[in-house]
């Protein structure tokens, strides 16, 4: 029998959970939060990611361990990788919570990447717009989040918005850092979610695209309107990317993709959001993929079945119906309570065709009175179909 | 938040457990055993299903009822029911806890069977072998599950082997009766997984062709090589016992298929080893069905995604990595201790083609060196497509 830890409780610890079972698993799953969505259907231990009893308690429990929260103190991990087996190893997730190190990482594996800078002071900020041009985006290097610890700075007024960027984060440059990056005004916004095994076997699921509302991922779609050219250069970004870190488990690389070019954003050292439709959509969803990885297993195939489209529930969900009476319609409850911006659930909507999945969209956006959401997606595949 | 109470927690209640999760829904497993595998992702009440005092928490616990197990008793059932909606309802239950209720249930409904009769005593059963022939099976009416409580009647000694089955089974006759069947030498056996919504909505998943060793099932081929006339027959007796039961959620009912005719032998009132194959073969698994058919919510397509096969593990599990390692191998431990005879797991291998599904098996029945459980699924499959 063997038990894994997964560091974090969030709903990608509770699909992984779902996922792992019928492999055989057991699971622990370690939260700050009592009432952690994962604990709903695994053991769940409560306590503070520093704190060395509780580590110490998951170590004695689990045969391995991963995380559902990129986050995680490196140091953390670090400690318990010492005395049970942690993947992805604490090396690449202590060097991927540093936007610094990870963009260049990304530089050096010859993967482009939007110009930055180091960021260490106000003089230093005003040299870097100045190197690298305005509109730019001042973030924090460590602990950003779907969009909190950023400030853009924007060309028209570029010197009054760095003092305001800087009365903002200026007193984190010495402690997490910052870093000023290029913005790029992007047509589109891919993601690869790709997995590496124990023994170096590297898949990538098909090219997703992805649209954000207010910063959070609103709906993402598979495959992407891309052709092979383009996919065989973003895969080989992330195969590259997951070599130099020695990477076991499942990541997604977000990339821009702009005048026909791709510039990687970042890289989340998890199962992501934009990988979820692989659970209906995909042979082997990334969920399980991520289990048989770290447990050493051969990896399943990603080869996709269909079309899918997925929607995230922000904030609160709306009908259920509305999904489960369409064909082909999926539902995803994560069990949590409603808050504003927190992500309570998706669905996924799996079509064979591309445009039986646009009216089945059309359908549910209508359902829900949620046109906004759906007509991107809508819109996408009509233009790439017709 | 909803609640599904699933008396019995065996490997059917953990797989409705784990598809009822993204619906957003929590469960309590009832069942006699601690150790219990559905208990590994769900809350587990340990206590006999004739305990009040055990089902009167069960009840104050869970919005709704439902079984993992068909022997629960009818009057635990009906008592249940007193108290929250359980489904399927507990007299359809109760009626098919009783074969000769069951089989008569089957001729009223104009649904081909083998002949059969009630047989109350020793010179009954001279009487019913008379009428029916030779050979035949003498069964108890209850508690009957996977060739247990049988006795085969041969032609060659029909007296002498009548006074066997007398010395092995008679004395349930003025218990849980008796009942003669004639013995069908069918070519064939086939299974309708169908699910009835609360609003009498009917669906149905492909035909299914199982093989059987021992009295237990072996392999399962989705879809069935059948023409639709056949199929067509099968799925109107199931929607015609399902609307006679009043019956809400997935059953299934097993058909042998002999000339050319089929002939029920018995309808499952729950989720069924004959569908496991569904959870990843078809649009939305029989599990989920289930729990949206007794949640009232819309059902889901049960379209098939290709072709698929499920090999049951009996006793204890094989190597996972020979059907790890296969595209489209997919695996299923259900966490329970091995034991002879014991259902410990299953395997599922998807492939889009007949032919590739039966290169496929072919290669995990090698690797296993279980040849002889693919091989009439091999042969079925390249009869039908060669």
């Amino acid at each position: 029998m063997t038990t894994v830890g997964i560091l974090g409780g969030g709903q990608l610890a509770r699909m992984l959970a779902l996922a792992g079972a019928p492999l055989g698993l057991r699971f622990l799953v370690m939260d700050t939060q009592p009432d952690a969505c994962a604990g709903q259907f695994a053991p769940l231990l409560v306590g503070d990611y520093r704190d060395e009893d509780a580590l110490a308690e998951f170590a004695s429990k689990v045969d391995v361990a991963t995380f559902d929260f990129e986050n995680v103190p490196a140091e953390s991990a670090q400690w318990l990788s010492e005395r049970v087996p942690v993947f992805p190893n604490p090396r690449a997730l202590g060097l991927i919570q540093d936007r610094l190190a990870e963009k260049t990482l990304f530089r050096d594996a010859g993967v482009p990447v939007p110009e930055f800078a180091d960021v260490t002071s106000r003089e230093g900020l005003d040299a870097a717009i100045a190197a690298i041009g305005t509109p730019c985006i001042l973030k924090t290097r460590r602990l950003g989040y779907d969009g909190k610890g950023q400030f853009r700075i924007r060309p028209d007024k570029a010197g009054a918005t760095a003092d305001d960027a800087w009365d903002a984060l200026g007193a984190q440059a010495q402690t997490v850092g910052l870093i000023l990056e290029a913005f790029v005004p992007f047509e589109r916004e891919l993601s690869v979610v790709a997995v590496r095994g124990r023994d170096g076997e590297f898949r990538t699921w098909p090219l997703t695209e992805n649209w954000h509302v207010d910063g959070v991922l609103s709906a993402s779609l598979a495959p992407a309107r891309v052709d092979d050219a383009l996919s065989t250069i973003a895969f080989d970004h992330a195969r590259r990317l997951a070599e130099r870190l020695d990477y076991v488990g499942v990541f997604a690389l977000e990339l821009f993709c702009h005048g026909g070019e791709l510039l990687a954003n970042e890289l989340a050292p998890r199962v992501h959001n934009s990988g979820h439709w692989s659970i209906e959509g995909a042979e082997t969803s990334q969920f399980e993929n991520h289990m048989r990885a770290v447990l050493g297993r051969p990896l399943g195939a990603t080869t996709m079945r269909g079309h899918a489209c997925m929607l995230n529930w922000i904030g609160e969900l709306p009908d259920a119906d509305a999904v489960l009476q369409v064909a082909g319609g999926h539902w995803h409850d994560y069990g949590k309570l409603p808050r504003p911006g927190r992500k309570v659930g998706h669905a996924t909507v799996r079509r064979d065709s591309a445009m039986e999945l646009a009216q089945v969209l059309q359908r549910v956006g209508e359902s829900l009175g949620r046109q906004d959401q759906v007509a991107p997606v809508v819109d996408a595949l009509e233009r790439s179909h017709s």
